[in-house]
């Protein structure tokens, strides 16, 4: 079993999952094990970042822009190929540990769902492991 | 105990190998838990991107090499440390659901060797943990 | 239960943390299952890459400090956000397959923990699952 969460995206930015993934804990009643949160989309990603300053996740999405802009050689049909490479680089999960029934994060850590195309419907999925 | 799986890659570009993910699923006979594909190479990873359009993984392929060139600085005296620095980018591994004795993939996802340096015999890594 | 380690850092660099992770094997006498190395910081990052010539490691911190460097538009006024997006890049963890009461890595395999920040005391934990 697997626990499946929505959200509805406004533009090309984090959304901080990390009480999602919470609840997914909580609801599996697992104290020790491993949780891996899983983008099911090829324009989106899952990443761990730093929670405290919200311009971190702007910069990041900043820099991300420039490495991976636009290119006159993509051939891709949709045009949104600058999106398809940024959620290979940030990367389709994460795995967290679990310990005491609680996610071990450090202190400025949270988890985001990162999208990269315009406002969708989306969803992740969260697997949890006992051991 | 885990399964490996061997290619033989041509050029720089994505080889799909969702088939043999799901062929060691199959053999393992696990219907829940999760699957760690791993890539023992350092200028090769493993990668989910779009399944539909070919074009996509050829526009990540371009992406990649426009982001991280070959550059003056490089020491390494084997000439590739552009795919070095792309294996670490991409990273070495990815892990996902297993349901229901099946893979958990989004509509348009599918599981990527990711090849950076000439032609190669590579190999890959599944290993399966059920729970 | 996990196991932690610490290291101090000298300046951006990858550190060999491989003898640590496999510490952590040897005292968990698990024989068979995958191994997580967690990275708790946002300014630096779990990457696996070759270890037998020290020029790739450099080679590759030269080419993320290309792709990714300070910009002009980051906001965050502690002045690392080049840090942070390496962080995502990189990635916060690297999940292992352990056989034979061994880690199972490619001949030219190591494990790096990446430092983005100027010097630190950091850690970093490993997460064991047998199976």
């Amino acid at each position: 079993m697997y626990y499946k969460y929505e959200l509805k995206t406004n533009n090309e930015a984090f959304y901080n999952i990390t009480d999602m993934v919470d609840d997914a804990i909580k609801k599996s009643g697992v104290e020790s094990g491993i949780c891996l949160v899983f983008c099911p989309h090829t324009t989106a990603a899952i990443t761990i970042n730093e929670n405290a300053d919200e311009y971190v996740a702007k910069d990041v999405i900043l820099a991300s822009k420039t490495a991976f802009p636009k290119l006159e050689g993509f051939r891709h049909d949709e045009g949104n190929s600058d999106g398809h490479v940024k959620c290979s680089m940030f990367g389709a999960s994460e795995t967290l540990i679990i310990d005491k029934g609680k996610l071990v994060l450090g202190v400025w850590q949270d988890i985001y769902f990162a999208e990269f195309d315009p406002p969708r419907n989306r969803s992740f999925f969260v697997k949890i492991i006992e051991g």
